[in-house]
């Protein structure tokens, strides 16, 4: 790696240590599954990031962290652990939006139903107020021609979703899920709380009635305008509340990953 | 401050650890989120109330909390603290109300969608008995000329949302939330509880049948007709039943918090 | 009390053993809440029976259980405690049926909207086959004349009730609950949960296509068919699993009640 | 029985594991209820198959496991221990389907109200690109004439299922639940979470609008290609941080059981 200060070395070990509890945080809040992965661009050079290697989210601590190439989303040492298929997703993110730190990608059950029922999701409530008046919805098939699959598995399925995204801070995937950026972890993670928290009103609200008060200009707000350390702090107090998580057990998984290092 | 006999102060030792348990209990219930707050007027002076200065609810304890005055809304010792915004919610109830000796201020779920759907709450099951055949709902707009954002954070938003409550117990708050009171904390608690279990059986009643059947005059209650202290114990009990509370860990907001101080 | 033999009294104890297991059971299970009662009739007087004191679900032990008269629902030996006020719906049901050895009234959330919108109750899953093609509704307004409220607070309404319920197991309340019965604490039990179980089924079906497949005669069963210890030994191990309950605190509520005893 | 290998003994002992994993990894994602089981064909004798007598999920540990036949799914060795009513359905998909080596049966409540409502489960969300484009839904009212219930308590009835099956992973069962199969415990276990998942998310979906995007053609994959590992890992995870489990105690069910033995 490139020589850096001491200072900028721990600011990148705070960036992933936020990175490990946007995980915990994000799972506590039903927003990731088994799938979905969050990464944050390197604080010493911003052609980098860093992403855990393909891991469920449960698994995730700070070691397993990769650093990767905006690039070309490939990793600077892969050391041989399995790196993560949709990398795409965060290398074409970076290289299209200097101002973005962060980018979660999930599949957030709420925000699903509004990418393939052509219902837009909107801002409904208060906090929600940094989304679009209507948040842009990616259709993969608009991507491909002839090749298979939903997954942001190459660089050109990366750009195509980074267009759809635009300056917009979160965009729907068409029956996958949603990627949401932000100018740190923090914001990112809080972001991605209240899309699905809006998500979910929406839904609700629609279920009482067609047509529903949405929020108009003067009531939404820039994203820096959000105080994010109130939730983010709620949330954290939440995943220590729900009892001191259990040793990590990687089982057959952790094998089949140290098999593939050999 | 004035001088206080030893039962006037215990009085409001008592009312400020009530309010801490309603913070626990509402967060339990899932009415309270990463924000909203609970207040109490002063048992010493009528023209006080006291609300935890601007803490993520999940993070609130008796230390926290500062007394305010209702005439302004402004903090009687700040030492540094970062007030809450939407103080003037509180200050301005209590000083139309003198009958409310408390005020919640949610984001419950299960009550925004009838803020944003033109469709009234209105009291269904037994409990919700004390809910008015139609409760209000505050709408900002109506209240803002050329400012933007939906918080109540002057006196004149205050004032405007005390004017719509007028004589009912609950407010609903278009987009946001709703307000609560009660002539206790344990009352108001109760109250924005069972609002929340009224509001999601209503919804789910409406989701089977367009035309459901409403309580009528003979099946509402006064207030004081509750027997708030089995749901409170209730609801107490479910709090130690979720085990023994991790110590709370202020992070980087109480970090943050405590420069300001200085 | 009468004599008993040493077997008839280790019965009853049996029975308040298996009361107190379902109040637990049935709090995990989100059918029981701050209010609603369970009771058991005597194994050596079928003119008595069995219930807690009026606490709250979670704080009920065995040692708050009184003995009440079938014939007047009013206490044996009631020691200062408060009666519960809708002992009526037990006391009555247990004269009108023999065949009955146990009572639940829960508001069970699941249940109460099929109460309010005029969609009978019909069963739909499997082991719900125990219900009637139609689920009786009890309407208190045809019950009363010019008193107020909806509970059962007169031995008039717990006998209206009782005749709605007939040979049912199951009958709803109005805008309130629903009680169900059994031949044994256990069977009321298991048929409280399936029954809230078949009304989100029900309910969720519904809302994917106004007509849906219900249950026919060749697939419905008598009470004594289902093999209830199954779902009470799994519901059972679950609230062991939900961990060791934290210690009883009766708090302000049990310091009402002493007071009131003496 | 017939001898083996050593190999081939803990290839089977490693199988039986994967099973009580299976039961505590569905019940904690909600699949399993008071009933369902899951089997897994012997690595020994592709004629038998390994499932626990007739306990409820929860109380479900190694040494509970009984060896059927395929030919009749009647036990080896009973040993006086209740076999399951419903094993028919096991023994007869293993006999229809050499490819199958674990069979899961559950009243999975998200995919219930599809089997009723005469809407066909289809392929919504990424990860459940293994369904088929309509999952098929077996009627047990084409299967019996004169006899009554729906389980599948007979040989007729469970070769009548394993038909309706065919080549599927998934087939619904009206009214009661439905049946996931798979080459290993793992993969059936991953198959029947994401049908759930898939279930959950098309109702939400057909609730905003009635008509949505489902996946097409290129966007399905068959059964191997999906990487089941990281979704296990992520639900064997999170029953380690739900806690340790609570000793397991078969109370009165277990007493029987015992009783039943002699």
């Amino acid at each position: 790696m490139e020589e850096r200060s001491p200072d900028q070395a721990s600011e990148n070990s705070r960036r992933i240590a936020d990175l490990v509890t946007a995980y915990k945080i994000l799972l506590n809040e039903d927003v990731l599954d088994s799938f979905g992965h969050v990464s944050v661009r390197s604080a010493t050079d911003p052609g980098r990031f860093f992403m855990p290697y393909a891991l469920p989210p449960s698994l995730v601590a700070a070691e397993d962290v990769i650093e990767y190439a905006t690039a070309d989303s490939q990793p600077i040492e892969p050391r041989g652990r399995k790196v993560n298929g949709e990398r795409y997703i965060h290398g074409e993110i970076y290289k299209a939006r200097p101002d973005v730190q962060a980018v979660i990608h999930s599949h957030s059950p709420a925000v699903i139903p509004f990418s393939v029922a052509g219902v837009a999701l909107r801002p409904v409530v208060a906090q929600a107020g940094f989304l679009p008046f209507e948040t842009p919805n990616f259709e993969i098939r608009e991507a491909r021609s002839n090749e298979r699959g939903m997954q942001i598995t190459t660089l050109a399925r990366g750009t195509a979703l980074a267009k759809v995204l635009g300056n917009a801070p979160v965009a729907l995937m068409r029956g996958h899920g949603n990627v949401v950026v932000g100018s740190s972890v923090k914001q990112a993670t809080v972001f991605a709380a209240y899309t699905d928290i809006n998500a979910r009103m929406q839904a609700a609200s629609l279920a009482l009635n067609n047509r529903i008060v949405f929020m108009n200009e003067p009531e939404l707000f820039g994203a820096s305008e959000f105080d994010i350390n109130r939730p983010w702090e709620h949330f954290r107090q939440k995943i220590l509340d729900a009892g001191s998580r259990a040793k990590i057990d990687r089982g057959q998984f952790g094998l089949e990953q140290t098999q593939k290092r050999q």
